[in-house]
């Protein structure tokens, strides 16, 4: 009851101080302060509007293309609109062009005359290149590794189809992450291993739920020297080869004309709010800039670069000024190489130990239950009163892992800096994600308020916490 | 009690009157024959394999294509094979051919230098062409007709895209049919109506639940003398556009180039099981060969054809011969003239009478609760034996309307021949219906069963029953 009563009276003060000099001591991890920054956060449709100016201004923003470019400067000058010192960081990134992409079953047993059937594919990242008019080739379907292995000395020459099923059971209750780890490994490891026993190309079954059609791109995996084409068919489309395969040979067309371009100059975008009393210690909150070419990239992850921001809009909205500074990061190259959080870490290598913390949303937009951590086990109770913070919007759930192991913050956290990120409902993410329909509708705006919330209390926490919360130990496996 | 005793003689009766003799009278109405009929039904994946044949083997079969030929002489072979007899009708049909279609956003408030963005679309049936570079015109978005008249003066010269939602939530509560009603009016008169204005191009917004960036096809209802191009845009799209016009003006780039080549010539498959007792009086079963170009129309309307081709099956492997005739009826050109459907009233206007009734299977393979029929309402209660026999598979549901007015029925039901229809769930129908993911994925092997249960026991029930079921008397609007 005391406690209740406190509460107000501390943020009048806090406020009060703050009125007085921008310069005024944090209100640090005061219950009052983060319900403060919960609901601003929680009134604010700061991040729906960037999330909005990125995917409906801009569009895809694939590594290299102008899109990307325009999501740069779109980030950096919004940012320096809130206050914050912002820095370009240069990347060098892939720059791989999606070209004609046909896919069509020229013969199959019950073939009529004059028929054939098309095929809904999307080349893969790092794909290879047919001749302008194609391939021809008979397709052999594997439905694993192991049957790619047992059927290797018919490969040569042909197109391998991986027809392994997406777990949309799995994904259903709460699992969808390990469903797409599951389902990625074809996509992401298929190719070589096809390219490498000398197929003419590999397909993947599209990795996801939600079957209307869609080919879900991701980056193949493949490297100079065994680059082959290969290319995600539709779920449907996949179904379609299988059973026809069953009546007897299949042979397909097979056009895809990506191409490999030069590297290009990119950027990761770096805006600071710096600390108060501890400047060089460091709190990253993040997304990544770059989203596949066939969609606008609402979940993946425009919604993720958005909320990062919306930390310092928050802030700003609450003149909350925090002890240690706070690094937005709009990360370059997630999706086909990494190259922004590589080039970060090569930078602040020698730094590593003054990064506090480094929260990133790259999951989509669903609705947040709470955090996921990779600090030490002891640590965990140190998080109670952000727990508390977070309760009130259903987002109170405290993770511990050993390690989250996500694109842009692993080798950060390989190098002792414990990941964040929102633990989120995932269930409908890999319905749209790496497709054409990841598109602004699918972004729920009040899900995107709580995901800010969590975010925006998460970095404050984490700025301003007087214990450490300790280094990750990422087990080496 | 004694009923239940009494079936399973009879039926031991009938099954060995027909070993006697193929010409053996028909067991009729009894409960014991639409119940075996119902088992036989439920038994076996005859409908099954056959919409796998034409949706695997052939593929999207619009009138005039490759595919629809194909698939007259596919069903034709497999209609010979079960025995009946086969007639072909030639039919004059539209030769609508899709060509290149592309649209893009180049001109809007706040676009970066270098960006413009891509509207997924796919052009209506009958649309005009534009240019093979396209045309570039500012984009005037309306929610309603009343929009598009108080806004007249400002159509002319650019493209109209009505932006009307599908009602979701309508199609849920068992109303999917109204609310594609609802919609496809914009698709069906808005094209014209702009056109009648002075519109360059009209767009609608995709007609249907499931936002997956699929563009749902389907007639425009254009007509030579205001042939405008016309396409329907995806659902994220037409939301994408809406969105950008109440920033600023908003140009777009379209391109559409389909083709309107000479009627072909095409048939509707025929295939009769002559009655026993009264061969010149016909009940048709029925669905539409033809199917729009994105996709393999497994639901719309494989599935339909294969369920009445199953009645044949159904039949014959109970070695059943009906009193009047079954007329196994595959329409063609149900999608873009009903030209097949007219060409059959034509021939048969003179014997209308002599139609008991007809039967098509158009609303997909969902699962059916029953039947509706545009019976007299004093001879909905003659069908309680038919409804008896089809409860034990929760299809007993009997929905009597004054009308069905279905594509390929309602001149017949003009001409006074009542319509039946399986009773489905159409909840998720209108997610595939004219898009690229209508496949066979989607259809349900039990659901189709189910179809044929219904469907071979209404042929079966109509083509034996003792008193007239009435004609059709359909309303004058």
């Amino acid at each position: 009851m005391n406690r209740r009563i406190r509460i107000p009276a501390l943020g009048l003060l806090a406020a009060s101080l703050l009125a007085v000099s921008a310069q005024a001591a944090s209100p640090g991890n005061h219950p009052a302060a983060l319900g403060k920054i919960r609901d601003t956060a929680m009134a604010s449709d700061y991040a729906w509007e960037r999330t909005a100016d990125m995917t409906d201004l801009i569009g895809p923003r694939l590594s290299g293309s102008a899109g990307a470019a325009a999501a740069v400067n779109q980030v950096a000058d919004a940012m320096r609109k809130l206050g914050a010192r912002v820095t370009l960081q240069p990347v060098k990134v892939p720059h791989w062009v999606r070209g004609e992409e046909k896919g069509e079953l020229v013969e199959y047993r019950g073939r009529p005359s004059g028929i054939t059937q098309r095929v809904v594919l999307s080349a893969l990242g790092g794909s290879g290149a047919t001749p302008a008019d194609g391939i021809k080739a008979e397709v052999i379907v594997v439905s694993s590794f192991d049957e790619l292995k047992a059927r290797a000395a018919e490969v040569k020459g042909r197109i391998v189809l991986f027809d392994v099923p997406f777990d949309q059971h799995m994904a259903e209750r709460g699992l969808a992450g390990q469903a797409y780890g599951q389902g990625s490994t074809y996509r992401v490891n298929g190719p070589r291993l096809a390219a490498e026993i000398g197929a003419a190309a590999a397909l993947v079954r599209s990795v996801g739920g939600a079957n209307y059609r869609l080919p879900h791109t991701g980056n193949s995996g493949l490297q100079d020297g065994a680059r082959i084409p290969a290319a995600a068919v539709t779920v449907e489309d996949a179904m379609l080869m299988s059973r026809l395969a069953k009546r007897g040979p299949l042979s397909m067309r097979l056009v895809l004309t990506p191409q490999i371009l030069p590297d290009a100059d990119s950027y990761n975008v770096i805006a600071d709010l710096p600390g108060t009393d501890k400047p060089d210690e460091v709190v990253i909150v993040s997304g990544h800039l770059d989203s596949w070419d066939l969609a606008t990239g609402a979940h993946d992850d425009a919604a993720g670069v958005a909320s990062a921001m919306a930390v310092f809009d928050t802030l700003k909205k609450l003149d909350y000024r925090p002890r240690r500074t706070i690094r937005m990061i709009a990360w370059m190259n997630e999706e086909n190489g990494t190259r922004g959080a590589r080039t970060y870490l090569e930078a602040q290598q020698a730094n590593a130990g003054k990064h506090i913390g480094a929260i990133e949303s790259d999951n989509g937009a669903g609705r947040p239950f709470g955090l996921r951590a990779s600090v030490p086990a002891a640590s965990a109770k140190l998080f109670a009163p952000l727990q508390a913070a977070l309760q009130p919007i259903g987002a109170g759930v405290f993770q511990r892992q050993d390690a989250l192991a996500t694109g842009d913050l692993s080798g950060l956290e390989r190098a002792g800096v414990p990941s964040f990120a929102p633990l989120l409902d995932t269930s409908t993410y890999f319905d749209y994600h790496h497709t054409a329909a990841d598109t602004l509708d699918k972004v729920d705006p009040d899900n995107l308020r709580r995901h800010v919330a969590v975010m925006t209390a998460t970095a404050w926490f984490l700025a301003n916490v007087e214990e450490p919360v300790g280094r990750a130990n990422v087990p080496v496996k």
